[in-house]
C-alpha cells in the first residue's frame, strides 16, 4: 500500500476502516495518548518501547500516567484488538504504513541537546524502513534536525530516497499535560512534511484524531522552529514576569495586581512568577535552539538570560526563607522546613525538572530539616526523603512552610487550622500566590514571590 | 466645592451639568485628546501648555495632530466654549477642581529617565494648588514617583497636607496614536490614588470619558507599574522575536510562516521582527524601570537585553542592505538607496525615536546616496535630507528600497510598475514582511527581516 498515491479523503476513510497499521515508538506522556486515539480513529496501531516492564504493564490495560480517561481508553483498545504492545522494533515497523516517533528529547549536564535516544531510533529505523512508508516526528527537536541529520542518515542506511521512497514529516507535540486526552484533540496541530504530498498527507493522517484545525506548513524545520518558539515564548515571559517580581518586591509592589490590571490592555497577555519553571519542555527547549545558533555562530543573548532568570528562582526562594526565618531570629539551619507541592505544574503526579527539586538540595545543603508534602506522591521517597503522607504531619512543629506547586488541596489549605500546627509565628514563603494576604491569620509572616512582606 | 466629599455618582453628575472644571497640562498627543474628551463629556476644560505657537494654533481650533475626528472635536468644543486654551498655569489652577498631567517624560543620552518637564510642573503646582483639588498624572513615570517625589514637593510648596488637604492619583494613558479617540473611550485604564476614596473619585472623573472598564488599583505606585509592565512586556517580545529572526534568517525558516502557526496554540500572541521599534513609549519606558531598579541595587538584565537586540535592529537592516547590494556586485557607498516609510508604525504621521532615523543616520556615515519618502513627510526636512513628493520620483534608479514602515500607500506598492524605475536588479531590503515573496517579479532580490533571501 502507498499511502502518497491515496488522496487525503482515501486516507482518512483508510484509517476508519482499519486498513492502516501505524507504530507508535515511545509509549510515554506523549506516544501512550497518541497510540490510545489512533486506535480510537480506527487504525491498527502497534505501540513500542524498550522498556519491558512498561511493556508488560500495558499489556496488561495499566498505566502510570495520571491522565483522566487515559486507562479506559487503554484498557478497552487492548481488550479490542485495535492497540497492540510490543517489545521488537523490527517486527513492528516492517507491518505499518505509518511509523510515529514520540521519544523524548532532553539536555545534558552542559545544557547541550540530547538527542540520543531520538538518533538511535533513527538509526534503527535506517535498517528496517521498507518502501512507501511515512514517518512522523512528534518529539521536540532543532529545526534542521530532519533535513540535515534524520534525512541523510534514512537514506544511508535504507538506501531508499526521502521524496521519492519514503517520506518525512515533522508534527511536534502540543500536548498539555494533565488534560493531555482532551487537550491532544482540542489544540491544533502544525505539520510540515519534506514535500507538499507528503505535508497533505500527514495533515490527513492526523485529521483521523485531531478535532481542531491542522496547520500546514513549509518544512519540517518550521514546523520544529514554531514548537521551539512556543515554549521559548512562555519561558521568555515567565522570567520577565520572575526579574520583575524579585523588583516589586524591592519597591513593595503586588506583582499580582499590577498582572491583573496590565491584562486589561488589548496587547498584553498574563504570565506568573513563581519558583521557577520545570517539565519536559520549558527549561530544556530553549536549548536546542540556542545549540543550533551557536553553529551558526550567533548567539541567543536574550533567551539565554531568560533562562538564567529561571534558574535562578529556586535560589531566591531559598533567599526568601531565609529572610522570614529572620525576622523570627532564626536560620535556615536546623529549622523545620516544609515544601508544598513537588510537582511542576499543579494537580499533575510530574516532578521533571520541577523547581522542588533544586530548592530541597539547596537546603539540604544548608542544613535544614525538611519535610515534604505533596498529594501526588505520598509515601514516595524524593532526594532520598520520604514525602509524608499527611499535610498534618508534614506541617506539624514547622519553623516554614514553602509553597512550590498551588496543587488544589494545597490551596485550600486552612491557614487557621495549620496554624495551631506550625510553631509560632507561623511563616509562610510562597512561590505561586496561593494565599490571599487579607485573609491571613495574626501572627503570620507572609513572604509571597513578587509582593510586599506581609507581617499580621 | 470639594470632591472628596461627593459620591462617586455626585461626581459624573457634576461633570455632566458642567459644574466642575477640570484643567489639563500638556496639549500634545496625549493631553490635547484628554482635554476636548473631557470638554465633550460636560466638563469646563482648560487645556495649559508652554508652547505659544501651540497656544495660537489651538485658539483657532487647529492642530497638528493627525487624528481621526480629533480636528471636529477641537473646533466645536473651542467654538462652544467648553474647551478654553491658556499659556497662564496660575489662572488655570486657581480656577479648577481637578488638575491633569499630560506632559511627556523621556530619556536623556545615557539612556536615564528625563523627568525634567514633569518635575518643573510639579515644583510650578506645589506654589499654586489649592486645597481640595485633585491631581491626576496621566504622563508616564516609575513606580514610586507619586510618593517619594511629588507628594513631599507639592507638600513642602503648599503647605498642604496630601490625603487631606489636596489628592493624587496615577491615571496613566494608554493611548493608541493613529486612532486616539476611539481607543481613548475604548480602553480600559488604570487608576490608583493616595487613598480609596481618592481612587474612588478620579474613577468617577474618568467614567465620564471612558466607556470601557476602570480598574482602581492599590496605589499610584502600583498603576504606574501597570504602564511600565505592559510597555516592557510589549518591548521584550518584540526583541524576542527579532533575536529568532536573526537566527532564522541563518537557517532559512521564514519567521512569519513560523508566528502565524504558533499563533494557533492557545498560550500564544503574535509580536513581529522590524527594523527596530520606536514612537515615544516602548524604546524609553524600559530604562524607566531600570532606573528605579538601579536605585535599589538591581539590574534588570533581561529588560536590559531587550533594549539592546531592539537598538541593534537598524544596524542589522544596514547590514542585510550590504548584503544584498554584494550580490548584485554594489556597495552602499555611493549606490542610492531609497527609504520608504520614515514614522515608526503605520499610517501615522510620527517620526520619534523612529528606527528610520537610525538607519538614514548609519547609512549617510557609509555614503550612501539617500532618497526618503513617506506619505506623511512629503517635502519636509528630515536629517538634512527633503523627503520626495512622489514615490516614483524617490525609486527612480534606486539601487536598493528599503522598507522601514507599512504605510497602506507603501504596501499597495506594485512591484511591477517600480522595476521599471530602480536599476536592475531590483533590491529590496524590507523590515516589514511587506510583500508576498511568491509574486516577486522576475530580477529581484529580495531581502525580508526574518526570512530566507530570495532571488527571483
Amino acid at each position: 500500500m502507498n499511502l502518497m498515491e491515496f488522496s487525503e479523503d482515501q486516507v482518512k476513510k483508510a484509517i476508519k476502516n482499519g486498513q492502516i497499521t501505524i507504530s507508535v515508538i515511545g509509549l510515554g506522556r506523549i506516544g501512550l495518548p497518541t497510540a490510545v486515539l489512533f486506535a480510537e480513529s480506527g487504525a491498527n496501531v502497534i505501540g513500542v518501547d524498550i522498556d519491558p516492564k512498561l511493556i508488560e504493564l500495558l499489556k496488561d490495560g495499566k498505566n502510570e500516567l495520571d491522565e483522566p480517561s487515559l486507562d479506559e481508553l487503554i484498557k478497552k483498545n487492548i481488550k479490542n484488538g485495535k492497540l497492540k504492545i510490543s517489545l521488537d522494533l523490527k517486527f513492528t515497523i516492517k507491518n505499518s504504513q505509518v511509523i510515529i516517533i514520540c521519544v523524548p528529547t532532553s539536555i545534558n549536564k552542559n545544557h547541550s541537546a540530547n538527542y540520543s535516544i531520538i538518533k538511535k531510533v533513527i538509526e534503527d529505523l535506517s535498517g528496517i524502513i521498507i518502501p512507501n512508508q511515512i514517518i512522523i516526528i512528534e518529539s521536540t527537536i532543532s529545526p534542521g534536525m530532519v533535513e540535515n541529520y534524520m534525512i541523510p542518515v534514512l537514506e544511508r542506511g535504507s538506501k531508499l530516497k526521502c521524496g521519492k521512497d519514503f517520506f518525512i514529516a515533522s508534527c511536534p507535540e502540543r500536548a498539555n499535560p494533565g488534560n493531555i486526552i482532551k487537550t491532544f484533540k482540542n489544540t491544533p496541530r502544525i505539520i510540515g512534511g519534506i514535500t507538499q504530498k507528503c505535508t497533505n498527507i500527514a495533515s490527513a493522517i492526523y485529521s483521523s484524531v485531531i478535532d481542531s484545525e491542522i496547520i500546514k506548513t513549509t518544512n519540517p524545520k518550521t514546523a520544529n522552529a514554531v514548537k521551539l518558539t512556543e515554549n521559548i515564548f512562555r519561558d521568555i515571559n515567565i522570567a520577565l514576569m520572575n526579574e520583575l517580581a524579585i523588583l516589586y518586591e524591592k519597591l513593595e509592589i503586588n506583582i499580582f495586581d499590577v498582572i491583573k490590571a496590565s491584562s486589561t490592555k488589548w496587547n498584553f497577555i498574563p504570565h506568573y512568577p513563581g519558583p521557577g519553571v520545570g517539565g519536559s519542555c520549558l527549561p530544556v527547549n530553549p536549548y536546542y535552539l540556542i545549540d543550533e545558533a551557536k553553529k551558526v555562530g550567533y548567539e541567543l543573548n536574550l533567551i539565554l538570560m531568560a533562562r538564567e532568570i529561571n534558574e535562578q528562582m529556586p535560589e531566591h526562594i531559598v533567599q526568601l526563607i531565609g529572610k522570614s526565618l529572620e525576622i523570627a531570629k532564626k536560620s535556615i539551619k536546623n529549622s523545620n522546613i516544609c515544601i508544598l507541592g513537588l510537582s511542576y505544574k499543579p494537580d499533575i503526579k510530574d516532578i521533571q525538572l520541577s523547581p522542588a527539586i533544586s530548592i530541597i538540595n539547596k537546603l539540604k545543603h544548608l542544613e535544614a530539616k525538611i519535610r515534604l508534602f505533596d498529594p501526588y506522591f505520598k509515601n514516595q521517597n524524593i532526594l532520598d526523603i520520604k514525602v509524608n503522607s499527611s499535610l498534618e504531619n508534614a506541617v506539624k512543629d514547622a519553623d516554614c512552610l514553602v509553597i512550590v506547586t498551588k496543587h488544589k488541596l494545597i490551596s485550600n489549605i486552612n491557614l487557621q487550622n495549620i496554624q495551631k500546627l506550625t510553631k509560632s509565628p507561623l511563616i509562610i514563603v510562597d512561590g505561586r500566590k496561593t494565599f490571599n494576604s487579607e485573609n491571613l491569620p495574626n501572627k503570620t509572616i507572609y513572604q509571597c514571590v513578587g509582593c510586599p512582606l506581609i507581617i499580621s
